[in-house]
């Protein structure tokens, strides 16, 4: 019996599971119209109260991949593996990564988002490089995973149309915060790429959308678990995002330190969380078995050159400027810049660096955006001097803005001022990767 | 400062208590548009999920009432006390009650609903009668109240839109099952309408949209609290709505049931139910101050043909034909009848006469209406030769169906014999009116 769409509603509402025709009606009613945008976000709201059970999740996150177009990817005989991060300041580990796991023997289809609110979107980083696309065709697409075994583009909108409709809906019903509709969003979107395994980089703290370990390791496990239970390997690093990662903020910044990265000069932080991602890759696709192994063939990917030639290859597949990979100033870059630091008289530590601070003072820098028509200035951004732990001599530096107009300077300067937290004592630093989750 | 939509859905889906600022701007946005229906909904299920405390719900109430014209009767010296019920299957009490009242020294400027679904509406059957008209103007019901002290209409557009809006909303977003959202669509209408106090009939069982004695009593006790704390005397009654109420269902039969009653030759337990809330009524309008004295004074009311003369008086003062009083015949009745019972050879006895299923069946006949556009037949109905409790001897019929095309009497006919429980044993009756709710 075909139910109203106010009958699957109050079931919800009375916590029910629902069925499988129900949750696929749902989907379907939501893109097909037949369930009103009201009825939709009632729903919604009866899903975050009520829950899902983890059948149900699996449900909603087959139905809605297969809202729209299914890439499947038959043609590519190495193993496809792709990885997402739930979103963090500072994060290019994407832009280091693909050419690194290409370089390894993956391929790596990835399709991207934009950057909103304080964290930054790959889609965003990659266009500060001259001429770069990440509007592909489906051939062009195709084509140049076979040839560089790699691809950084942004979803076609005839993808996975179900999670457009409902994550504009949940942005504005407060019905964000859920752990089955994200894990839905998140899996519905990475699956209809056509992987066949997926790494997952589950941030929590005070610059992740999850601000608890307990909360991140909750969604990481039953990512793993509905990425599994529907046929894809599916493994997650629970890491912490306390502070930026890596030393750059900001979209010609941010592409310089992967280029750095990639050359083996890149920041601890950054290169163990990349280096952790990376051999969780290789290890689903069947590559390495063995965490030392792994690290190995990746440090080997970096030191011969392969892993930067390889991003060159990428910048160059999709129209970009490969010539930025050896000058950087062909990058956009700002004219200015200043540091900001402290007046101290004896040496300080850096107890914190708000994560989120920091991605709110670059979308009021201009480099990131708070709503989705904003337009990114790629040059400004941020350089951290110092990162948390970090010893602070009298009079020395600890940020430097880069900046194109001085006309917010003044309010960057004071976010940055709440986001820096100092110590006279020594700080601990705690481990940023805490915990791998497999299937 | 003020919250954006989200932010306000998000402080409910998370369990605070809303300030009145949030509740009023969620009122006056759904009138004005600025909460979006999607918006809406996802608060009312969040509402419905998370609660309201009982201040909450006054806000509510209040920016509801205040969200179209509010009626003042400055120039009405009587008591106006009005009654509301949640609704029930053969409840024509109001018929009864506004005329008995009036007759009584009290002023009933009553404002009432259409039936849908399973329970008859009072403007519904006074539309049975020949040119009574449910639509005054203000002047026109302001003169009326003056002279005869008594009006029943419905309410105008421009009268709590809020309500309109959200009840449209909650119907298919199965918001509607929330004590604090009826609640306060109830005691906004109904304050609205300029009343000095406001007695409740709150109904629950089989028949009744709440089930149970519990939550019966919960929204009883919520309503009276919330109607005492805005200034009104509120009262309720807590009935029990197992079988329809007296012997009548369907437009006209109810009409003559009630003038029936009127003269005194009413069934005793619509006659019970009708004294309880008219006796609470003139004790909140301080017309009589104890239950033996209110009642002396409504049988008199009765026995002197006052609340008779009252009701011809509203039927005249409304365009109705008021022969109707004296001439049955004057109503539109059904050419048709026809009589079911069961095939039985010792005496049975009725154990259970099921309320909704009548009112359901009623539908089917058209009596009542299953979709607000639908048309009702004022000539058809049902008529209870025997109630919960009664003996049948072999042979005797149990209802009677007064009905115009045949078409469908077999269907209600198979739907009324669902609805009747027979028992082998003598079977006890529940008390009707269970608890009185006072503030």
């Amino acid at each position: 019996m075909e139910r109203l769409p106010q009958e699957i509603i109050a079931r919800k509402r009375d916590g029910y599971q629902l069925e499988r025709e129900e949750v696929e009606a749902f989907v379907a009613g939501v893109v097909s119209g037949g369930f009103k945008d009201y009825q939709a976000s009632a729903l919604l709201m009866a899903i975050v109260l009520r829950g899902m059970t983890p059948e149900e999740t699996g449900w909603l996150t087959e139905a809605m991949m297969r809202s729209g177009r299914i890439v499947d990817l038959p043609e590519i005989s190495r193993p496809k593996v792709d990885k997402h991060s739930t979103g963090g300041v500072g994060d290019k580990v994407s832009l280091i990564l693909a050419p690194l796991a290409a370089a390894c023997g993956l391929c790596v289809p990835m399709m991207s988002g934009r950057g909103l609110g304080h964290t930054g979107g790959t889609l965003d980083k990659l266009e500060a490089i001259p001429g770069f696309s990440t509007q592909l065709d489906d051939a062009a697409y195709r084509k140049q995973l076979q040839n560089i075994h790699q691809a950084m583009i942004g979803q076609s909108v005839d993808m996975v149309p179900a999670d457009r409709k409902l994550y504009a809906l949940r942005d504005v019903t407060g019905t964000v915060e859920s752990i089955p509709l994200i894990c839905a969003s998140i899996l519905s979107k990475k699956l209809a790429e056509g992987i066949d395994a997926l790494v997952l980089d589950v941030k929590f703290g005070r610059g992740a959308f999850m601000a608890t370990e307990a909360d991140g390791r909750k969604l990481a496990e039953s990512l793993v678990a509905i990425g599994t239970a529907m046929g894809k390997p599916t493994s997650a690093l629970l890491t912490r995002m306390e502070q930026p990662l890596g030393r750059m903020i900001g979209n010609s910044l941010e592409v310089i330190e992967a280029m750095d990265c990639l050359r083996g000069q890149g920041p601890a932080d950054l290169m163990e969380v990349t280096f952790a991602l990376c051999a969780e890759m290789l290890r689903l696709g069947d590559l390495e078995v063995d965490a030392a192994a792994a690290k190995a063939t990746l440090k080997k990917a970096i030191d011969s050159g392969a892993a930067l030639r390889a991003f060159r290859q990428l910048v160059e597949a999709q129209g970009g400027d490969p010539r930025v990979v050896d000058d950087y100033e062909r990058l956009p870059l700002s004219e200015h810049c200043c540091e900001i630091g402290v007046e101290n008289e004896a040496p300080l530590y850096i107890g914190r660096l708000d994560a989120r601070g920091f991605g709110q003072a670059a979308c009021v820098l201009g480099a990131g955006r708070s709503s989705m028509d904003a337009v990114i200035d790629p040059a400004v951004g941020f350089e951290l001097l110092k990162k948390e732990g970090d010893r602070v001599e009298p009079g020395e530096p600890i940020v430097r803005i880069h900046f194109t107009d001085d006309k917010k300077l003044d309010t960057v300067v004071e976010r940055l001022r709440h986001a820096i937290g100092l110590s006279k004592k020594p700080v601990a630093v705690q481990p940023l990767v805490v915990d791998r989750i497999t299937g």
